[in-house]
């Protein structure tokens, strides 16, 4: 079940997160990468969609984006509502279903992993 | 032919710019808003688009969201990609024919001026 990878997308400049999506596609075999960002992340997961489909990927599908919005604690205590964007990069002949699934509250860990 | 408007944000709050979402489905009748973003105000438009949804306007259709690449010339005369991104959103029973179309090059006159 090597066929779909996550991207998360944080602060790093975008060309970090476009050699991951690269990586997933070349080396581990993916049909499918997800980006995901969340807030002001958001801008930079569009960039790194762009580069990937205008730089180096010309066979991919038109991606399937999906918005939705997270409820984050602050250190406050309060809430606060933040926007959630994932992006779904398919190899042609593999298109979503539009089943990019809002991002899960245990994804957290992960993210910080591969942000490192 | 009223029924479709578009919203070009930029800089300012996002509430501004719920407020002329809400404005042209409620007064000026439009069956479609596009929101039409570059760069950083693409997580804006985001934000925007979920406000709307979640808050104002809860019979909208799954949003359609399409991203593109404009290059401009930079002020030494060099030119930079930017990424773009135009989400509609579409009053239940009708849905967009995903039909965002890149942003064109003269829309910046009209850009100036909604966000005046």
């Amino acid at each position: 079940m090597n066929d779909e990878s996550i991207v998360y997308i944080g602060s790093k400049p975008p060309m970090t997160y476009v050699m991951a999506v690269l990586t997933a596609f070349n080396k581990m075999g993916a049909d499918r990468v997800s980006l995901k960002a969340r807030g002001q992340a958001i801008s930079s997961a569009v960039d790194v969609a762009e580069i990937c489909r205008n730089r180096f990927l010309s066979d991919l599908e038109r991606p399937v984006i999906e918005i939705s919005t997270e409820e984050l604690e602050s250190e406050q205590g309060g809430k606060r509502n933040v926007s959630t964007m994932t992006i779904v990069l398919s190899k042609a002949g593999k298109p979503a279903a539009a089943e990019a699934k809002p991002r899960a509250k245990k994804a957290k860990a992960e993210e910080k992993k591969e942000e490192a």
